[in-house]
């Protein structure tokens, strides 16, 4: 097994700048941290590169039943595990996973949230936790969504990506193939013609819209929907979190 | 009208102390922030020692259907702003809100969300903007947790303080009163005796009890309650984020 101790180490400098999205495009791999999402990591057979942890991390590492490779097992010391992690409380165990995007899907089953160039990394990990605690198939992000692979969607969305599928798509594409397959898409949004969320019955497939936390839907994007909903507001507030009104939708329709 | 140019100036450091609990309890004042917070406060007619903003700010300001008391306004310059400034898109307008806690309360009537030593200041803000937007008629929060003037739960929860009665009390108590009131107490939950979330029928009443996010509800709090009740997981996830869950069953009782 390699061991590192310095921050300086090529190896830390390059898997340390995976922090940025340019590197994770550059490499094809991004880095998770943490026992639960390393776990979640290797019970569904992602490919790795490396697994780092301290002597005393590997140690409760090699407690999991899983075969690990030792050729990618690498102890690093506490100053490395330090600066590798994103989290205050760092437990010291981390893991490159690569990237994976499906070249082609098409939408023709399922139960979909569609995210509509959502900004907030907190929000979106959610939104997708959310849907996977509520049985969807997936998350499709439009290509202006904060990037899946920001450390703070990975903290928020706590190992989701292993079970659903999330998938950066043109969301006009992913709606007409929805549509193509007689499958009702539905868009979150204040509008005239919108109705409340109750009035909606259960449906057995579905494409959910989420709009952007500041302007909403896009008007394009809305134009294509088969209904608009809302949730109404029954105090003085004006608006819900847009994680939380997502979840409620989500679980309206779960 | 006052002005304030140095951040080294006396009353300019004891309002930046705001942002500490202690400085905080010792003054009775709390510092908000933004256009919507302050227009928000001076609807509700709260008690405030001072407003300060920038010159812009200020301009601003005097377009918005309040009679301002003069004594109290004070210009500041703009490196005053950003050293006042929790956020990083500063709207450079602020003010001292007189913190207001009723000596006595009594829960004889209403909807209500009892906050179980929460830790987390963006879930308890967001709990109580959700609590406001579905119409409840306040929260309570246990002693432990995290406190109310905390400038992150202020930001999340965007100005329901102004709507809502947010009343910090032994939920012991609480829940004894609102079950005098013959007011139903439920509490979020897994346990053996809880009941699936769909199961519940509208209540006109009710006090809906929110656990910590790492411990749930506390033992000797889960005793009280009349109804322990939880949301199913269909998927993968282990848990929903807290702030979303609470939002699920806070709509579904609203």
């Amino acid at each position: 097994m390699e061991e590192r101790t310095s921050v300086n180490n090529p190896q830390i400098k390059a898997i340390s700048k995976l922090e940025k999205k340019k590197y994770r495009e550059e490499t094809g791999y991004y880095l998770i941290e943490g026992f639960h999402l390393v776990e979640e990591a290797l019970k569904s057979h992602v490919k790795y590169r490396e697994i780092l942890a301290t002597e005393k991390a590997l140690a409760q590492l090699s407690s999991l039943p899983f075969d690990l490779d030792d050729d990618k097992l690498i102890k690093i010391s506490d100053n490395v595990a330090k600066h590798l992690s994103s989290t205050k409380n760092s437990q010291d165990v981390f893991m490159t996973v690569k990237m994976q995007q499906p070249g082609q899907f098409t939408f023709t089953y399922g139960k979909w949230v569609l995210l509509d160039d959502l900004a907030d990394p907190g929000n979106v990990g959610t939104i997708i936790r959310t849907a996977d605690a509520a049985g969807f198939d997936g998350v499709i992000l439009s290509p202006q969504t904060v990037d899946l692979y920001n450390p703070k969607v990975q903290r928020s969305m706590q190992g989701s990506q292993f079970h659903i599928s999330l998938i950066k798509q043109d969301l006009a594409d992913a709606i007409g193939q929805l549509q193509n397959a007689d499958i009702p898409v539905y868009a979150s949004m204040l509008d005239q013609n919108a109705k409340q969320l109750n009035d909606f019955a259960p449906v057995p497939q579905l494409g959910l819209i989420i709009g952007n936390e500041a302007h909403g839907v896009s008007t394009d994007i809305a134009a294509l929907a088969d209904e608009k909903l809302y949730i109404p507001i029954k105090g003085q507030a004006e608006s819900l979190n847009a994680a939380v009104a997502a979840g409620i939708m989500i679980y309206h329709f779960s």
